[in-house]
């Protein structure tokens, strides 16, 4: 059309009035035609999912939804709503700390396996390549490996096993090939045995088997988990806007806090 | 437990090493047997849904997840990601927006159906309830009626009808009563002749016929829409992203904006 | 220029390739020239305030930065760092939660004391206009009458009398009239004579002195209280990445919450 | 007091009923006395600053203020305020996209102009330093030189040479070191070598140097970048409420954007 609309260009919606089309599907064709999980897979890869590679994305989905109030974004929400916002504020305080350490293991955890699978393809035994992928992992981002390991649940993160389980099953009827849950394990078996304890998959390793899986890429993992965390933002909200409270602080009111600076400061007169 | 505990008090989920229970649900006996719009539902609602309402719910979810760049949420999302942000940051500056004018239209149109049904349960006729609700509306909150009218899709938004029909479709099953399909076409009838001209429902008015007719309350009528739009959030940021750019602005650089102030101001010396 | 310029015209900013403008100063001839409150208020005002007019404003943006990690704000800004987020993500998800109830007294103390302004102009006296104020707000709004109060600071909010001294001091010299001031007052007197004890005035109630006397109009005391808390979010937020931490929750993990819901539930077998 | 008051420790404000004591010292004894500049110094560093140091802070936070709506954070907040925002939101939606692209280049900058200082420090002379920083720079992490270059402001960014005027000037005084100031002259001195014409020192070079010879360390070049532009941030916030709109999309709407992608997709049936 000119250079003005070309600088929006999209291959993901087309409108006239009277008409919206997304990904080439007029929107009355799809609604009441296609689950919601096929129509996130739709939107973000252009292309309609076989039922069987929606429905492992929909276990993804499922499985993420929330971990509590003492996770910083679930507090945030609740905390946010006291302040007067509505759920979309509320939704986006919250949200927007799915950041790199809260949110993105699971984009992490799908570059890792990326690694693994690389290397494999090249010839590398997949113990081998592990090893030598959690040791550049170390030495060149963080000590923490993406999706392994949970502070809380031990000795097994029960999302995990249930995941991996339909990863498996899938894999089993041809929906995905099976690789990266072979590789999660290698990196499992690796850990535990350096640790010399259970280092248990947590939901991030474990979704990030399924993303991998079905041929998303890492910061969808991530996209794909804030929208899953978002049902858990949006509960925990609206429970909190019925429990009432204005301006809700992260301890009761007597608690405050520590104060740990000097009892005075004579720098002004 | 404790005063501290109990500051953070919450039905939805419960918690021990090893054990994530969501309404009363261990979750991996939820993953991979119930859908997403079922899951959604349990966490916002405390129950499960049975399968028609959750396809109900689906449609809705389903059929508003984009509308295009020139809707400003989206626009910031897909600046967003040329500024540095992640799909987590770039969600949060979208959703933030869908606030009482981008976002806000279905949860106002359950409130105004709301005092439609409360006025016919009281005995008026519903033409007569819908008049007066619209007069109210209009005399007390703006003129615009929430869920009616578009400025782009004349004479009709594509949605709207075939989400009626398949609230209509529901209520033939039982699964909904259907009154708030009436009262949504009420409010179309009022509105039209007073208009002398058609003034078509949009998404908001229809998506908020499903919430309604299932039980959400207005504030999830809101909630719910932003996480429908998240998709189309993450699917343009993710699009933008692989476009690449660097601080994105709203129209090509060589436009400018127009400047409207002084030429000169001789405050400074 | 055109229509596509036009969409986005402005009296702030004239740009043209090494030139910018601020409200039509050059910017070099206001950098090491004008003081920053002198900017904030040349920025929203739109002219170059007295020396006199923008001390006073300094008085207020001095002395709301901060309030403490139990503001919900402040809170969500060190969680936020913890989660992987800059310094612009913490101020994002802090600031965005000053809203009505944490961040909308001072607006609203502003738009209260109007209403006293006006009907003291139209002839009413000033503690009967306080009276039907402060009666109008209650059954109009909430029964918080905004700016007045505080949960914590008892007797007494240290900053709202040396807030008032200076205004009074600004009166004497006629940079302000003093009149907001003196409506400020009454509205304490009524306070305390219904309630029959001293309601103190808190920062909002004095700040929105300050932006009345100065002209401000609400919501613009909104934002610059949003500006001057923006300090205290930028403080703690660093202090939080330099004690570190990761996905810091609101209460030590050993809290956890309290499960008020179900202990099972059997709706899905 | 406890572990649970232990757990929000800071060493930025005490607070008793009646006393707010911010780095030691009562609030009442900090309004009216110091300006809002020293005051943002004395928060996030713990010290009070001499007055000259604080006001070649003020310097750069005077500088920084805006560059107009085609920058995506101020045009977004002046979306968001048409979708029904107040200024917290817009600012929160605005200052969140001040991230690595369109934020971070101070930061950035004050970390490159460090490893030369320190290269320098063990007696690396400083052409080589800067040479031996850049390529490093180019190598690890982008092409793009932080602080250097503009698309725009050719040949040069009008604030630049103003800012490092008053570096020169407080080096003079012995108010700072001067060395920062030496070091981006040897950047730019480079670049306009290597591309063989000016590669103009922006705003974040420049400013960078007033944070870098103040002692302030690369995260607060950014954050308190983010405090300048957020007064921009508010005035354009603020104008656009003032000028109306619902939903203001980035272009004006009969442009629209332009479609890429198929014109049919055959996926659903």
């Amino acid at each position: 059309m000119s250079d003005v609309s070309d600088w929006w260009s999209t291959s993901i919606i087309d409108m006239e009035p009277g008409r919206i089309a997304l990904r080439g599907h007029p929107v009355q064709d799809l609604i009441g035609q296609v689950t919601f999980p096929q129509m996130i897979w739709l939107m973000v890869r252009g292309q309609m999912p076989s039922p069987e590679q929606a429905t492992l994305l929909e276990c993804a989905l499922v499985a993420a939804v929330d971990h509590g109030p003492q996770a910083p974004s679930i507090a945030t929400a609740r905390m946010a709503v006291t302040c007067g916002l509505g759920l979309n504020g509320a939704m986006a305080s919250a949200v927007n700390m799915l950041d790199d350490v809260h949110g993105g293991a699971g984009e992490q955890a799908v570059e890792l396996y990326g690694w693994i699978k690389d290397a494999v393809a090249s010839g590398t035994p997949i113990e081998k390549a592990t090893e030598q992928a959690i040791d550049h992992w170390q030495s060149e981002r963080t000590r923490f490996i993406p999706g392994f390991g949970h502070r809380f649940h031990k000795p097994e993160d029960p999302r995990a096993p249930r995941l991996l389980s339909l990863v498996d099953e899938a894999a089993s009827h041809g929906t995905v090939t099976g690789e990266f849950a072979a590789i999660s394990r290698a990196v499992q078996t690796v850990l535990n045995t350096r640790k010399d304890k259970p280092v248990p998959m947590n939901i991030d390793g474990a979704t990030a088997v399924i993303y991998a899986e079905l041929g998303f890429e890492g910061p969808l993992a991530r996209g794909l988990f804030c929208l899953s965390r978002s049902v858990g933002v949006i509960a925990h909200a609206w429970e909190q806007m019925q429990q009432g409270g204005r301006n809700k602080g992260p301890t009761p009111p007597d608690y405050r806090w520590t104060y740990t600076g000097d009892s005075e400061n004579k720098d002004v007169d």
